[in-house]
């Protein structure tokens, strides 16, 4: 029996979704805000949501899409427009109604009824129909295309069940619109962003995903393919962590985006759409959190490391603080990952036991514990978070000398990084499952009282309309849904136990968030 | 008479509003959205919010303020929690009612009746009153203190009359809101960011600004005393860039943000807040535009150089091509005021006079035109767009050795910085009037045909309640404002024109945005 006291009071175990909030709150990231499915998203979680910003902004530049902001109010008659597309949304959004507010003469305050608007405005829930709208504008001719454009926003989807960062009404996104000549051009480019947030999830988030194609029924509204990339959380469900279309000629024939070919011929565009929003964080905590807190993969942490002098208010403090000043500079000075190493001098007054217990719960890669003995002999006490506890449940402390530390740091976090990476694929890939061969053993095997069932790997034979609905509801009975196709699989072999046809392509199975 | 022929059609002296709406256009910064009052910020203007964002992200963080995220929306109730605030922003907001759309019957869509919302939503104009929320669950005890937050985010004001970037019903900003134990603090804090915002806007944006307070009649609503910077424009209007609020415990009051001080007894919180906003891009074309177009400052161009090979699809562009990419490497490699030069070799197809134009309108600080004997050659042509012209009337090439160019670029782009800066300096002070001496002068100076009368500098008695309201109107009568009472004067003396009493500080009365 371990004799580790873990610094979370529910295990992951114990009661995932429990856990989850648990770690959101004392890791302090987010908290409810009192305003109905928004939160309150605080410096640690948004330290987080920016350095995703920075490094995905980079990836999306590179690529040559241009970032531009469009209007957070889109027309009720623009969203009318497209019609597959505002069945799929028009059901819950914040609609504007009125340009002001007056006293209802007891106090309070009313909409002014003189101020209604002729035309409701609805919080966008997402921005095809208003950049639609824009490159209408902007694109003339062939020379025009492609119209790479991208922009970083908050959209409002009115949710009824919301759970911080997973699904919340409003939240934070960056969103790719791009417009081409034809559907090669376009199908690249949808092809090229999946791409984009495969690598990013794997290389910067440490999370391992599936890239793929979503089912027919899985679809984005108006969409004529979808892709996703899919992760594994550590109950075994999957998160759809990012998403990429393309969206054939519809939205540019609702819009009007039409260009002169090189031909003098009118033609419709071919555009596509993808994001990735302030759930991935969701996914981070889910991948990489355990019961002690969050782990932050170092590539996304705020501070990489953390120094905390153990404070004594007495005359050696000072050259404790000089210690450790000095200390920060000679890591400050280093790179790690391609980037200078990020470190905080935590000098805020408080005891220094609580205040390592607050940085392993918001999941610091690397603690330093400097106390006035290491700074007198030149040592160093590093925690390395991934690493916690010694196996006689103590905390897992590394004393080394100054120089010895100062020579490996940087090689420290990017262990780390692979670390993380490596356990998160190592967990994901024991927890898919293979060989299921008819519904009743798919029934049996996610009937059995199995907390965390992961996912199952099949082969099936694609079917498409009322015949795919079947499966689906099938499927929803065992609350279950078709993740996605994976890219570039090996061929399937045996017949689809849904239809009995021969198998044509692979799909995952999964519980999802 | 100069035998220029500007890139505008419409010159500053011509027509000054419409020459703004030209470079906007010209320079393909902004456009209307067709969504009422909210534009399409497009990617030159946007690329300069995001160089804004970053250098101003860079300051707020190194103060120890805190970047967080608070929602859209805010609860009517909170709203009307404190009357001064709401009395000031009740009128023209807009407000979110129901949350979702149904089917008209007619083939339309309509807000579903069965979805109104309880309690309104407003899209926040400003966010103290969701901040001051969060602040109360936050704040315990004085070691809590200050808190220093900010974020950035986009804010909703239903503007009767819009003019882009100056006056949106939609803009971004950051928004800075902190709780602090006592007054000293918090107003050391409200003039902090006076200072940093006052530095900011003449180190990076090239913009001399006064820096002073606002009159009780200018204050934001609901707050003790408010702060701002001011910037004259080149049609000498005044145009607000920044403001700095002390808030003091009003706001406190209303949300309930209290602390147990170090006796252990309930005291309230005195707040502040401080913002800047797109507008500043409004004050960077007004202040260094010029009758070709922007000129943006080196420090947030989003390209500080463009190349421009002038390619004739010839055998010989592979070679110039070569010998342009060779020179971005050599010019990225270098840095300029304190970053990596940004350089963009710009190959897109267009003919190279266009495509210069294109730059010159966008107001990139330095162009390079590059043909095939200069690569041959070695040499580079150089527009330096601060000194667009030659005295006969052309263009102000400077032929150069490639090495002399590369050895003084980082140094022209400083000196470009500079000149701006000293040049909007120089106008400002020439448009500063001393020594009116009475209401009559002062009607007379503003009655006369002058379409730029620039700033009145006077002392006045600074008059409080009805008796400065007698002064305000007075001055709302000649379209005139107090901008604010500069910061650090010399005392002045003399009578106050408006009240005869003696003149106990100094003012700027202008015309403003």
């Amino acid at each position: 029996m371990s004799a580790i006291r873990h610094a979370l009071s529910t295990s992951r175990e114990a009661d995932f979704a429990l856990w989850y909030q648990e770690v959101i709150s004392e890791a302090e990231m987010a908290e409810e805000s009192g305003v109905r499915g928004c939160m309150v998203i605080k410096p640690w979680g948004y330290g987080i949501w920016e350095r995703i910003q920075k490094l995905m902004d980079a990836r999306i530049k590179e690529a040559g899409v241009d970032n531009c902001y469009f209007p957070l109010f889109i027309p009720l008659s623009y969203f009318a427009k497209e019609a597959e597309h505002v069945e799929g949304f028009a059901k819950e959004m914040a609609v504007v109604t009125h340009h002001r507010l007056i006293g209802d003469g007891k106090g309070g305050l009313i909409p002014d009824p003189e101020a209604k608007l002729e035309e409701p405005l609805i919080v966008r829930p997402t921005s095809e129909t208003v950049i639609g709208a824009a490159m209408a504008r902007w694109v003339q001719s062939w020379r025009d295309l492609p119209l790479l454009t991208n922009q970083w926003a908050n959209v409002v989807r009115w949710e009824m069940r919301t759970r911080m960062f997973l699904r919340t009404s409003e939240f934070l996104w960056q969103e790719g619109h791009t417009a081409h000549a034809d559907r090669e051009d376009a199908m690249a480019e949808t092809l090229r962003a999946l791409e984009m947030y495969r690598s990013f999830a794997e290389d910067e988030l440490a999370m391992p995903v599936i890239a793929g194609e979503k089912p027919e029924n899985e679809r984005f509204p108006g969409a004529v393919a979808t892709y996703s990339i899919e992760a594994m959380m550590q109950d075994g469900k999957a998160l759809q962590a990012g998403t990429s279309h393309y969206l054939g000629t519809g939205f540019a024939e609702a819009a009007g985006i039409r260009y002169q070919d090189k031909e003098g011929q009118q033609a419709l565009c071919h555009t596509t759409s993808w994001g990735v929003s302030t759930r991935l964080i969701g996914g981070v905590i889910m991948t990489h959190g355990d019961d002690d807190g969050l782990r932050v993969p170092p590539a996304i942490a705020p501070h990489q490391v953390v120094i905390l002098p153990m404070l004594r208010d007495t005359d050696e403090d000072e050259a404790l603080l000089a210690y450790c000043e000095e200390l920060r500079r000679a890591l400050a000075a280093q790179s790690a990952l391609g980037e200078p190493i990020r470190v905080l001098l935590d000098k805020r007054p408080g005891k220094a036991t609580q205040k390592r217990w607050a940085w392993v719960k918001k999941g610091v890669p690397l603690i330093l514990e400097i106390g006035g003995r290491d700074a007198a002999g030149g040592q160093v006490s590093v925690i390395r978070r991934d690493r916690l506890w010694q196996e006689n449940g103590k905390v897992n402390f590394a004393a080394q000398g100054r120089e010895e530390f100062l020579g490996k740091a940087a090689a420290e976090l990017e262990d780390i990084q692979k670390s993380l990476h490596a356990e998160a694929t190592a967990k994901r890939d024991a927890n898919i499952v293979r060989g299921i061969d008819s519904m009743a053993a798919l029934e049996t095997f996610f009937g059995e009282d199995k907390r965390y069932p992961g996912w199952i790997e099949l082969g099936w034979a694609k079917p498409t309309g009322a015949e795919l609905e079947e499966v689906v509801q099938k499927l929803k009975a065992l609350k279950l849904t078709i993740r996605n196709t994976p890219m570039n699989a090996a061929p399937v072999s045996g017949s689809c136990i849904f239809t009995g046809k021969p198998a044509v392509e692979r799909i995952y199975v999964a519980r999802a968030y």
